[in-house]
């Protein structure tokens, strides 16, 4: 069956579960988004592309964020990075602190908050400034798009700031325990930022193209990690990337992959593609209700599962 | 037995725990302190008072003033004081997160950490100012003890400032679960600057007094707070005074009490007097190694105990 | 006023609230009772007496036996018992298995399930038999009592045996821990059958005279325990007498206590006298509703509280 | 490379770790385990396998029984049995009662203890006796690797029964969940047996070929479970297959697998192979430390990461 079939039969055994779920509500900017958006996008290794739905419509990428500046601190830290964040799924919701503080301020994680903030911070400090650690992981995501239209929402920057104080005692929790070097209200600037990145599925799908090509992206050809890392990426991507139900995504999709609480979600079948999708209402885990049921529908068609 | 001659055997007695355990190391002003000291002081509901060692040497009262800040907040708002803190033992450390975010963000009691805290937000919250809530503080001290000289030490309040990062993520926690209505940092101004409170022991042993008079102070004859409000701080001594250690400090001494990592305890013996004694090393729990030791002998010497 | 005006008013003022809460359901003999029922009896160290409404009401005294279980354990090892349980609320529901595996399989009192089966394993190896170790509890009760009819009730220890999954759970988490010397089920036996005793009011303020007498019970003259060993028990039920509602008994009632799902609730005025309520309906925390209430109006008319 | 040199090569980059790490001590016969043994073994889909060191030495599979009996379990309650054993990593150890309190006795996976508990009671209900549900997990690794001979070692069994009080707490704790249905000991009793199963490297990685093909045993050609199921038990081993060391597991070599104390661990490599390694020193997570550098070597070598 060629793939945008399959898109097609997808939106069309999806639409009727719209309306199911809810968007997330603690942030207007969330709050106000239509929840009967569906989208999704492919972008194959060798640059091929298929849309369908809202493919094209922007939306705040959130926790999608954190696997850019995760690439780009693993880059920066190699292996150094593992004794400020571990890689262990970590069973609690993605703001606990109660793990945190039986672990004496190391995150499980750095797709829990805990581990995406002490992540930044490890940025600040690499690049010396929370406004210049935010533009690399802004000019990275641009690299690994080919777009360098893709820019921030503010609006939704500087609401997420206003309602963050969970994410300040993650990181004075941190802070208490040495996990964390920098000024904590500018690191969460550089956080809080980059979780307020506005893309598109495609845009999306063909940013994760490195993680589904050995950490090379296929289009430019540029290296932007190594194939070992890619690798770790993707594994992170399988046990953790959508917080306390990875599990289950990993059960029912069966494909590495990351959401936010935007409601995007992306996914990488490695050696072969890139996919991203959109629908902003979320489940009970946070994760995207009907982007969730798409993927499964994907994997289940196509056989693309990795396992 | 006289009371001095207690005292005096109680003296006796101690001195070769001097040396054991160890004093606060978190911020340098306690740090240096010099462990091998001792005092106690008595004074009853009548005036008359008692002294021995060090009962003069002044030192940071720390969590002892959460006996006040309570009061002055259980004044203020009665009853509804206990939506924003619960009056049970914790069975955790004085600072933990764990529980906190379990119980969605209502502190156990007033005396661990986060309960002081949102007692000191309630105040601020009431008088309209932070500094004007720490002078009212203050102010209440200076009726409590008859001595308007008793003052902070800006030292302490500035280093304990500086190392508050599990303090700032207790209230921005309490703050994510809309238990905390003021800024964060300036909450905490009142709150280490209430901790950072310089008294000896003989003040502080008779400015416990009204808890040993049903809420008048037996000297001034002004009531304070009402008879079951002074038996209720008094429960609350007792069951949640020492942090995890709680029940052992009853058990073994058999007083409502209430300890600082300064070295200090306070104690009551509801109709009769209040004691308090100094001594800065501490025990595993964080109270006074050689304060415990004294009390306990203290009631076994004179069959005092409340039970 | 007279002890029997007392009680007659606060029987007046309890009618009210008969019919809130709901008694225990986990077992038919428990759920079948009536909770309409009201009655308080108060026993004075002379041997005098006063009773109103339902106190010769036979009940099953459920987790009050802890007491007198613990005073046994206590008297045969003295402190030797506290390596194996400690003296601490535990800020957790009676029968949880949290605390028990953080903290090794020490349980943090006597009187939380776990605690008490440890004191019943510890009579066990003492008395080398559990039906032994039964009578001899029995037997104790028979002495502090003066009263050699109380029986159990067999139905109710049947019944708990069959329904005790999570105690046998408690049990052998601590014997996977080494803190359990004999056989789980027959431990168990002695255990489920202490707490299927029957007494009614008169008899349970009765038979806790030796607490509010310094460990003589002051009828018979007989030295059951020493003073020490009588106020720990005593700060100990001030503590942990009332499950995860401990602090809350403590600040509104202010005496040593100790409550059990039969809806049975002892206290002890130090130097005074013992008093019994019985009212089946519990509230939230497992505790009798009305029967808290009643001693709350105790404390509140005769100013007996020890704070 | 060929697959011969690849072993051969894993062998002695892998000699100079033997002697690190701890073999099992909880029972005798895994403490007296040789801890300098190394053994592993390929099978490939056509039926090829290759060996080096200990290939053929016979060990206790432990937790690795697991996955048979959650296969049959599966295979018989399909969706059904996801209301009795959830499908998501712990992030906790595997014999932890604190998640399964919190989590009102409902096992997070069926490769911790809990889950495999309550996967044998499903069995012991189907087939109406556990002595029959051991022997039809015992017929089914027949099936699963053509081979007959396979039993269990009696003195291991015992020796687990013995000392399972932990397992026991477990058991009993769903139990009053009521996540249980027969009667404790005798599901044990399963439970344990079919955790003293004994075999060789060959014949465990002979008889995984059925996850390696969709469900079907590639050499007999029978299908044992859908291509479905299949790949969600595929999932279920990498996300949960290595205790609370499961994403170091996956990051670090990239395959579904499952560990045994007794010091083995088997790996799939969807749509070609299964592999098991044999080194019964153990890791701080209780993994086989040998194994486990065995199996990241053997990917790292041939590049059959999933990822």
């Amino acid at each position: 069956m060629k793939l945008m079939e399959v898109l097609n039969e997808i939106h069309q055994q999806v639409l009727p579960s719209l309306g199911q779920g809810k968007v997330a509500t603690y942030i207007p900017a969330l709050a106000n988004v239509d929840p009967m958006q569906f989208g999704m996008a492919i972008t194959l290794n060798d640059g091929q592309y298929y849309g369908v739905g809202s493919y094209r419509t922007p939306f705040s990428i959130q926790s999608i964020s954190k696997v850019f500046s995760y690439t780009l601190a693993l880059r920066t830290y190699q292996d150094g990075l593992y004794k400020r964040v571990w890689r262990e799924p970590s069973g609690n919701p993605f703001n606990s602190l109660v793990q945190l503080e039986y672990e004496a301020g190391i995150p499980r994680n750095p797709f829990i908050n805990a581990g995406a903030i002490v992540v930044c911070d490890s940025l600040v400090s690499h690049f010396n400034d929370h406004e210049r650690a935010f533009n690399e992981i802004l000019g990275f995501i641009h690299q690994c798009s080919g777009d360098n239209s893709i820019t921030i929402d503010e609006v939704v920057a500087k609401s997420e700031m206003a309602h963050g104080f969970r994410n300040i005692a993650l990181a004075n929790l941190m802070k208490s325990f040495d996990n964390f070097d920098n000024d904590v209200n500018t690191v969460l600037q550089t956080y809080f930022k980059h979780c307020s990145i506005v893309m598109n599925a495609q845009q999306l799908s063909r940013s994760m193209l490195y993680l589904a090509n050995n950490g090379t992206d296929p289009i430019s050809k540029k290296q932007l990690i190594n194939a070992t890392q890619a690798k770790r990426i993707n594994s992170l991507m399988l046990t953790c990337g959508h917080y306390d139900a990875s599990g289950d995504f990993a059960f029912r999709v069966g494909l590495p992959g990351k959401s936010g609480v935007g409601g995007g979600i992306v996914a990488v079948v490695p050696g072969k593609m890139a996919i991203a999708v959109y629908s902003p209402a979320l489940n009970e885990y946070g994760n995207s209700l009907v982007g969730t049921k798409a993927l499964e529908l994907f994997t289940t068609k196509t056989g693309l599962s990795i396992f």
